[in-house]
């Protein structure tokens, strides 16, 4: 495994290439990210038409943007899309239009709290245009008339995601998610699709016990264009975990799937705490990210969330200040570590059976046990050893194991192989 | 909805009225109680005759008295019933005699401790006479013949009880229960009989969604009556209270019924802690008012009972203290107040099934959603319906959802009438 | 009941007689030590075979031992097994050599920690031979030339246990094991022993409710082989206890069973609880003493373990410090008193049916109840005839009523007494 910090700055490389594009929940914004991010790792990309039913809803009509600005009088663009992905509102009807200040001022978002920064804003389901720019811009605009032009187009096209997969030893899934659906907003969630990436790679190291799939579409729509073109493949989904907002410095933060005893919110806990790192364990809300929709209650999946800062947790959280600078490849090399080592965890946690239940089989026989007895210094292994054999009863697990002997899980893992192996129990 | 000074001013005249009348668990003093508080909110009296089998006990005979005393030899009345019903022992045997103090002694019941105050003793099921009166009375009596009389008669007749109906939009039942048997003590029950009529003026202000039914009967030998008259009707009751000790000005004291999980103790739980007032929540115990009835192992109806200082927690509980004065106007409004809160959720608390399960409903679509995204204020409206959307399995309940979202019950139960409104949910 | 003083004085006196014996899983050391508790309750000894199958273990050869030394050039014995049991490696096969000191070390066992103490050590299924010495003994050996004998046999023959039945009114048992397989430690277990055998005769003072049965075997194999030869009983072992490290000076440690709900759990935190002695429960872990078998996930039994300072918790464990000083006649009779409370308990909790289950019976007219009514004072029985009548729906023990209710156990048992008398409720 090559040290984290190396997959940090890798990590942010990629998080600076992506940062530019204007992605929205359709276009070419996303397709150009889709394609950068396959030169990382393969992905199938699925293109679904406009009006397609999925679940309650209906993919829209399909958005792209080659311009976008507010010129003054002398033609100066005080707002200009070219200078940043966030200055026009996502999803805006093309406008071409000289008008007033007092016009134009319905249709202009600031923040008058942080004057300085511009915000985020969308109208994906109701036909509007406008511009998002700094309190501190808008402040300077002299009355006058104003040209203003967004330079979309809103037509029948496609709704874009892709799909990577880890081969694994069992058709049986886990699955991880990320928006791709945010234009330049570096921890929400580019942080998350470098994060990802990466961990795809690294799972591949090896063949994992799981299959490993990874998806990344639109927020809401695109994980329930996802979960509607997969209706027959959710069986197959055991775990998962939505990725965002996974790059800024604050402490990781999980949150639990709706049904909160999943296994992987007893991984996430289980790692979390033993990796003694500063972290919160949050209860599932309805809110955030597509866990939404994975935990909605006619699937309720185990998926979990896993961030940093959560969602709308920062001050920067959907403005320019959500920036190259907010992230930190340590930081994103913090997140890919614990997905890592809870996904260790999840892979090797099994339930077996005691095949020898009626008393202690003799381990000293088969090798497995010191010979010398009256010696009050049990080793760890013998004593994981113990656990899994009077635990193994189908009701347990070896996270149960770990967790009710006080064992590390990998000593209680590498005993279960030794138990396998001596063939005294069988999963 | 009125302000509640006005109901405790109301209350407490009623009590006050109430308060002379000699009331057992049969007689007149019965009769004439039911009869004022018929004045308030209609009743139905029902008469169940000496000697019915009720469950394991029956009915008893029917004790009337006129008048009881104590007289000196210069005629002089020592001890008199005509000054206070509690100076006679409940279901006295008629006596007529004249004896020694000595000899009349065994049949005087004082309170050593609390020299002034007369006790509330009687004895329904064994022949017994006797008087109760301060400890200072007898402490100053001289020896000497005296002349005793108790007028009573005991008698085959009825037993007496009432109940109020407040119809509802289902045949479900709420029962609220108080006892009906205490002579003059205030707290103890004529407040709780206050609360109860008051609570059923304000419950038929609109037609409310359970049937609420009002019993107004003698304790213990009432309630079972009651309960074996109204086999055919059990499994309509859902939810109960029993009210007592409802004027004092001690905090509130909720105690839960026999299953303690029961919904009417979740939702007394909630609206107690929400409400911010200090109370107290207490276990079930098989002692006390006629939960004990109602929470029979047979019956184990989900009825609580609501106190402001419980069941002989206080020093004037049964005695000559537990008088007009020992009541508040504002305690009762804060009583009733409490009732009305709790029943404001009961009514509304209910499971519902989304109907769109797989992923979030698209709300915007319905009018039901900020069209326009990317802000980070979330509106608690909204908040409610996903909230109510993700836990409508059928398992959860508005309360639950309450309880696990934080957000205010009204909150919540007004989202799901939005969401009912537009068809995305079935109760 | 005997003051509990004498029974520690008896029961010390017993330690004593067991102290010199050289016990091992197998050999005459155990039979004579059987022998010796045969003088204070009747046994039946068992003699189970060499290689007879049992469970996953085979019986070993039988080990016996006539002496064991190491002498000097001078033929002074440095290391004389006469001396103490312990200094003999356990199992040890014969040997007869002389060699220099160098080529002795390896089968030498000492404890640098504690230089001097002689640790208790074995090797039942490695053929090895050792001895055990202080570690100053072994520091203050010149080099040279040493004799060395091991006057051991290790043939064919039998593994050795014992029962003793105290019969009781129902076939249901409740067993009580204890290990009797180590040599000259008082602690552990000659103290578990001895507090066994006068649990036994105190038990037989009256006729229990549950039949008890008391094994005395040694450790695992012994259990084992109880195990494997009582199939056809397993299933009417209800409860049981091991005893083992009963007389220490520290505090009393239960632990729990491996499904630390069972009855027994329940009774002894009660009982310790409720005898405000110093304590700790602890959790079930598989290592320990013969809990390790009776709670294996095939068994699974309800077999708690009762110890003072337990397994490996002393310093003095498994050292010739664990001497006839580390025990005291106190602390075994404490054991024993606490022993006593838990199966006195355990012996009278049932779970009865309340006959009468809607709404109260009428006690008053059975005798069972105070007719006087409105005193405040209500009667530690009466509630307790109260509890047991609500609570006696066939899901819940008396020791659930007393702890629910917070009386007395007694207090609870002997209401159920009433009532079962008076045909109100049933077991």
């Amino acid at each position: 495994m090559a040290p984290v910090t190396e997959y940090g700055d890798e990590m942010y490389a990629l998080v600076e290439r992506l940062y530019p594009l204007c992605r929205s929940i359709t276009g070419d914004g996303v397709r150009a990210t889709l394609e950068i991010v396959g030169e990382y790792i393969p992905l199938k990309v699925r293109e679904v038409p406009t009006g397609t039913q999925v679940l309650d809803w209906t993919v829209p009509k399909e958005w792209n943007i080659r311009d976008a600005h507010i010129a003054d009088a002398t033609g100066h663009r005080v707002v200009d899309f070219r200078a940043s992905s966030l200055h026009v509102l996502g999803y805006s009807v093309p406008v071409s239009a000289t008008m007033p200040l007092a016009e134009l001022r319905p249709h202009l978002h600031t923040l008058p709290d942080h004057p300085s920064w511009v915000p985020y804003r969308t109208s994906y389901y109701q036909p509007e245009w406008g511009f998002c720019l700094a309190q501190e811009t808008l402040d300077a605009l002299p009355d006058g008339e104003y040209e203003v032009c967004v330079d979309s187009t809103l037509t029948d096209g496609h709704l874009t995601y892709a799909e990577h997969v880890v081969p694994g030893q069992v058709a049986d899934e886990v699955i991880v998610s990320c928006h791709v659906c945010h234009p330049s907003l570096a921890n929400d969630n580019l942080a998350g699709i470098a994060v990802a990436t990466y961990l795809a790679r690294a799972l591949a190291e090896r063949t994992p016990y799981y299959t490993y799939r990874f998806i990344f579409a639109p927020g809401t729509i695109g994980a329930i264009t996802w979960l509607a073109r997969n209706a027959e493949r959710i069986d197959r989904v055991k775990h998962g975990l939505v990725l965002a907002c996974a790059g800024d410095r604050g402490r990781l933060t999980y949150k639990q799937s709706r049904r909160g005893d999943a296994e992987i919110d007893r991984v996430m806990r289980y790692v979390l705490a033993a990796s003694e790192r500063p972290h919160r364990v949050a209860e599932f809300t309805p809110y955030g990210y597509d866990e939404r929709q994975f935990c909605s209650p006619g699937f309720d999946l185990g998926v979990g969330s896993l961030t940093r800062t959560p969602y709308a947790g920062y001050p920067e959280y959907h403005t320019s200040a959500d920036n190259l600078d907010f992230v930190s490849p340590e930081a994103m090399a913090d997140t890919l570590a614990v997905c890592r080592e809870a996904f260790a965890v999840l892979d090797r946690d099994r339930r077996y059976l005691n095949l020898s239940p009626y008393g202690e089989p003799q381990l000293g026989r088969r090798g497995l046990y010191d010979s010398l007895g009256g010696r009050s210094d049990a080793k760890q292994a013998q004593m994981a050893m113990l656990w899994v054999l009077n635990l193994s009863d189908g009701e347990h697990s070896l996270l149960d194991v770990a967790e009710r002997s006080g064992l590390p899980f990998d000593t209680v893992a590498d005993a279960a192989g030794a138990l396998h192996g001596a063939g005294l129990i069988k999963a």
